[in-house]
């Protein structure tokens, strides 16, 4: 299964339309794409929906069948009614509910919505910034689904914290960007301009992508985890 | 005129289709749409060639008539060949030189092939990291273009400088984000989750976005200028 | 037991003269100084080796009996003799290696060269950026250690996570800065400017200290772990 | 002239008194330094102006003759009292006022209660976050010091811009930190841990000095500069 989203710098955005196709065509696997038109919290406008709605539409006639998504009202619970809109527009995909949920103010009564909205999934760092510093809370989520709904630990999940974080939360699956840096195959640097918000000029000149080396380090991980349950 | 793209914190990125369609039908203004599939360099693979083609193709079913791509090769010279390429899907759309411009290692030789290219206009801060910054450069690509493309100050410019920007390089037009930051409608905040890759927690809940304050400050400024002149 | 340092968002550096004299005079519980003249590598120049001599020095005469440092050799060992110069310094002061342990090629030989040299603890986040990601590292320290020496998480230790670091490395204390942020009490706020290297602009009128607030929650946290071995 | 600090990337800090001590003995240039006990505003606690006294004293022992001090109000005016502890204190050494000035809510009433204080220069980026942003300002505070003062652009002043610096604001000198990025000289790297709070990793293994080369680069525009007036 794969998470397709742009700038993971800020969290995760909607893709273009041109990567979602290309994506498409090249992968066999099951596609979720994640939908976010901006970063910030997760309260949005009449035209965030619309644009929201849109993508998802367009997505669907590429052949995407799984979305990730999530909008919060002002006071922090899901929003049944919005959620239900982006749900009609993805009928009949896999739904995810997306790190929205790490932003709600109670998760019993936010993880109730969810199941009755009938996600497969929610992605979840534990209401901290990583899955491991969330992994105690990641614990009673699991517990109170019950089978219900899979909950997804997500959020700084590497080879050497996966077999702790699936070990303390019982999760069945984890997600992670299996990120690393590349270098950048320009010959030629100019090290005066920085076009990001980047802290340190080195960012014009290297990216972060999934790596074969980390899908394939996570893979061996996971291929042990089973093998010693 | 209007410039459209996601996830600025990065440099911009190439906007999802819903973005592209809602703001298409909001707005009788011009746009231009940023043609970036990643933040990086501008050295793109045959994927990513693909993926520019096919977003382009798709904007231009949504009615928008103006592109700004960039592609250089390793050496940092304008890749005059993939550039073309673009440029075939994009007519007869308007086309803008965007801020790889800034990266390319010879600049009178790349301002010639983008003229060639038969670009309107180039984005650019004058291989600094702000238009502010590298406006003796800038003032220099105004002379060598003379007249025959349109070199557009970018990066960094605000009502504070924007007309010691135009002075020092006698550009005829600039290019803003009018970015104001603004709170979050949210009354719940969780300040122990980080999505992005934020120093600061305040970021999840507030953001920066193009402000009407802003704009109006800029149309004022613009206002000043060409009466004095 | 306090460890004093300036510039913790550097990781930590030598205070001011000043603010170890007002420190001592303010506290009676042991003070550790914290004896690093700049951030970076632990390899240092002769010049830096005697600033960190003066600094040691100066600090003995205000009545300090603590003191965390670290030399490392450009292959990433204990550098022997460079540490056993500060140690002379410092004699009979109580001494700490600090988280240059976590930047050592081999930590097994460097643990070993600690103890030998008469440290009594060693700081470290398991060589990983906290303590959390690094307990299962500390763990094999804490055994390889065998009480000969306090082998101490350092990084990233909240009140949130503390137990479960003390459960998995069996370490017998724990360092932490209790930060909190504090907002300025600043009337007057120029958001224009940002004197730091900040990304957000807020950083100007608030500033993370160490509050009593987190210091009274680590107590019952330490109290409840005491009460429940 | 050279003024010495510690941590530049919080906007500097008083530095150890090791450092004085090696630098003073190193240099025959008078040296100021920066008294500043934290990072954040320039509103301080009693025990933080206990602090800077005595920072003071020490350095005047090792033979320091001019340091770099600001205390403002809430309100944000210069803090003339709490100034005119720490000048005397600093008797008879020179006296620069910081970028404290930049964070003033009124400019002119600012200058005035500067020179009335006997202080020889302000350093000042035109409250904005970088001299060549100021510049517009730093002329007209040019203008109201009329030389009973020297006002000393600084923040973000280089090679590419002191010439514009000092024609738009007829400052008579400028301060510049001739900083550049040099490698560690490790050979063995931890690419896992990071020290700081950098969003790049690359921070443990370079770092940021004042380097021969740009401190020459430096010299001979100010000589071009001089030559050419």
């Amino acid at each position: 299964r794969i998470e397709l989203c742009s700038a993971l710098s800020e969290g995760g955005l909607t893709p273009s339309i041109g990567m979602v196709r290309r994506v498409r065509a090249a992968v066999a696997l099951p596609i979720t794409v994640l939908v976010r038109p901006r970063a910030g919290d997760f309260l949005y406008t009449d035209d965030e929906m619309a644009i929201m709605v849109d993508d998802i539409l367009a997505c669907k006639k590429e052949g995407i069948e799984g979305f990730a998504i999530g909008v919060l009202t002002s006071a922090g619970q899901v929003d049944v009614e919005r959620v239900s809109q982006l749900i009609s527009a993805a009928q009949p995909a896999h739904l995810t509910f997306h790190r929205a949920f790490d932003m709600v103010a109670s998760w019993p009564e936010a993880l109730e919505a969810i199941i009755s909205l009938q996600f497969s999934r929610v992605l979840t760092s534990g209401q901290h910034s990583s899955a491991l510093e969330g992994a105690p809370n990641i614990a009673q989520y699991v517990t109170q689904a019950a089978d219900r709904i899979n909950i997804v630990p997500a959020g700084g999940v590497t080879e050497h914290n996966v077999a702790r974080i699936l070990n303390e939360t019982l999760a069945p699956e984890f997600h992670c960007s299996a990120r690393g840096t590349i270098a950048s195959g320009m010959s030629f640097h100019n090290t005066r301009v920085h076009m990001s918000a980047a802290v340190y000029p080195i960012a014009e000149y290297s990216r972060q992508v999934a790596t074969q080396e980390r899908v394939t380090s996570f893979r061996l991980t996971a291929n042990q985890l089973n093998s010693s349950q």
